[in-house]
């Protein structure tokens, strides 16, 4: 199972919440393992999982009826599934079905709900929670649909909770953790490949290009690809262009996608040629403050105070300027999960996080500079994702 | 520009708006030209364009700090943006920048807005709107942020307005054409290269790395990748697995990426050897019936009467039993654009439309069988995007 159970009910308990609905895909997919793809790659079609505190019930998930195969998925562990909208698919007689096309058809066979809203007022109802409080996670709801479950559930009483969502998944189970390993992998190795066909008058379109393919090879698909070589490099989320690579160019890599949905984020720099001297103090002091960052996590300790020592290293090293607003985050289905490492953060690491340690340094004029390294936080310290060091890489 | 401003200011003026703003990641690039990166890969981070009417003054884009490289990037047509956020970025002192470093400078060096409503309520008085009556894009704002919004200007009139958007993104500017068409060639040359990988034994997997690969080298980035052999074709969504191809399998693409942010959705059927008798004449009704709601579709005719007479098609040529929510939709920045080719819709075609027609068949215990081409609908007519043809593809 890809959800922490026990951190949502508790989560939920804190809330006095008797019920809580997914709505956003990376809530629906953490809460069923449903994949709900149409919700994935476009704004507005509606998925839900319904998720009662243990003592009310099993959870029951609504989906679009074109969607009915992936929630038949052996992947999605909630058994009660409402189906809604007309579709239309077809069965040879006397074919034997096997394990997935049968539970299709038992879908199938369901009555259609109708609509989203009115299938999810179904499930509520049929765990008898029309006068519970209940939680949604707001951030995937249209919010006609969200006056037409309040209008439908005159009794019961509707709070925002996304948040409840973003505290459970900051502890992440042993599947995501292996997921979000490999994601890292594949970056890594991507990042690898590019750099293999960094040479004189390759363009960033060309790096990119290794990058992703690689991703794909390995079985992932990409997300972030922030690739850009010399001055460009300064730039925060700069895109692949035709900027051709000359000697003594920085190449900066920001870049991660995502495998069996589970992202990554991580971030490494080349050189074309021997690095000058700034390129080369300054790299080292980002990467001696993320050493220090990474070496001070372990639970208990509290993130504003790994952020103040990680910046505080990066000056002392060598950019007595150097400035941040964060120097890392949690990853999981999102790739900004809990915790924040932040001045202002009130996070706490614990074991089961699984985090992006970062200390990018962006100057126009000269380079963008970025070492970033994925980690679990464990017992008593971390064990990293990652298969490369974070060596300025001389091409 | 990829707006069409004529037909955008036409729906402001249905729905007597004074000013439009954009939330949702395709509508703040259709508005802007801004591609609002965090935005499109995550659910939360907030981006806004303010469109005032052409009498009321020039629109004005709310970008996050951190995003401001992609906000100064020379494709953005609008000249204000409001920045909010904490975020640094250093400049070398005496090396001169170049036009997009110079735009970042200049950016960086205007006020933090400190969050992303006040930047907009900001914009909303500078133009002189606190009394005007907007719409708002209802899909992208989180209803907290809609909350501050309301509470923040009083005497303004707030509406729901995502639907605006859906009208006038229904008719395509040039630009839009362009990268459509390519787009729709990404996926159809990548279509190619899978079925250059497919043999006895191969993978779906195999086919799917095929696939994304070739999208990747062509310039594209992946993101609808059903692709199913032999019964699996079936399922609707079906996702590459490693279940391997078999001679007589089927095999069924509903697929397309992205390029330069503009989607791809066309569909293809392969056999691995010859086809036997039911697979061939399904397959020939389905291409027949296409080919006839392509033949029907020109500007002023009813989008209801093209599914009609291609059902109708269907029925008559081999597969009696034919039924079908829809047959195609229109497509652009996001995947399902207006018109919409089903029995209820009152969509009229228009000349600049850019739609998919389809008609898949799917039947457990046999194949899913699928053709789906892009087209542009024209003065007269239509021109196919598409550089293949529908046939089954014996490999």
């Amino acid at each position: 199972m890809l959800m922490n159970s026990m951190r949502l009910f508790t989560g939920m308990q804190e809330r006095r919440l008797d019920a809580l609905v997914a709505t956003m895909p990376e809530n629906v997919t953490y809460a069923s393992g449903f994949w709900a793809m149409s919700q994935w790659i476009r704004r507005g079609p509606q998925a839900y999982v319904l998720t009662p505190v243990p003592a009310l019930g099993e959870p029951v998930v609504i989906a679009s009826s074109g969607l009915i195969d992936l929630a038949a998925d052996p992947n999605v562990w909630v058994k009660d599934i409402l189906r809604f909208g007309k579709f239309v698919i077809e069965r040879t007689p006397d074919v034997p079905l096997d394990a997935h096309d049968s539970r299709i058809a038992e879908l199938m066979a369901q009555d259609d709900e109708g609509e989203a809203v009115g299938a999810l007022v179904k499930a509520i109802k049929m765990r008898g929670l029309q006068r519970a409080r209940i939680g949604v996670d707001e951030i995937g709801i249209l919010p006609q649909y969200w006056d037409r479950l309040a209008e439908a559930l005159p009794d019961a009483t509707l709070v925002r909770a996304a948040d409840v969502f973003r505290y459970a998944r900051a502890i992440k189970t042993a599947e995501e953790i292996r997921r979000l390993r490999r994601s890292a992998e594949i970056a890594d190795l991507s990042i690898q490949s590019a750099l293999a066909a960094a040479r004189e008058g390759a363009t960033e379109m060309d790096l990119a290009r290794a990058f992703h393919g690689r991703t794909i090879a390995e079985g992932g698909l990409p997300v972030l690809g922030c690739i850009g070589v010399g001055a460009r490099s300064a730039m925060t989320n700069v895109q692949p262009s035709e900027r051709k690579l000359a000697r003594g160019d920085v190449i900066r890599f920001d870049v991660g996608g995502r495998y069996r949905h589970y992202r990554a984020d991580i971030a490494r720099n080349g050189v074309l040629g021997e690095p000058n001297h700034k390129l080369a103090h300054y790299h080292r002091a980002i990467r001696v403050g993320l050493e220090r960052a990474i070496a001070m996590i372990r639970p208990g300790v509290r993130a504003a105070d790994v952020f103040e020592a990680c910046v505080e290293t990066v000056r002392r090293e060598g950019i007595g300027h150097y400035q941040r607003s964060h120097v890392g985050h949690g990853i999981g289905l999102d790739g900004y999960d809990a915790p924040n490492i932040a001045p202002s953060s009130t996070d706490v690491f614990e074991e089961g996080m699984v985090i992006c340690v970062e200390t990018p340094y962006y100057e126009m004029g000269f380079a963008g500079l970025q070492v970033e390294d994925t980690l679990v936080v464990t017992r008593d310290g971390v064990e990293s994702f990652m298969v490369s060091g974070t060596e300025l890489r001389v091409v």
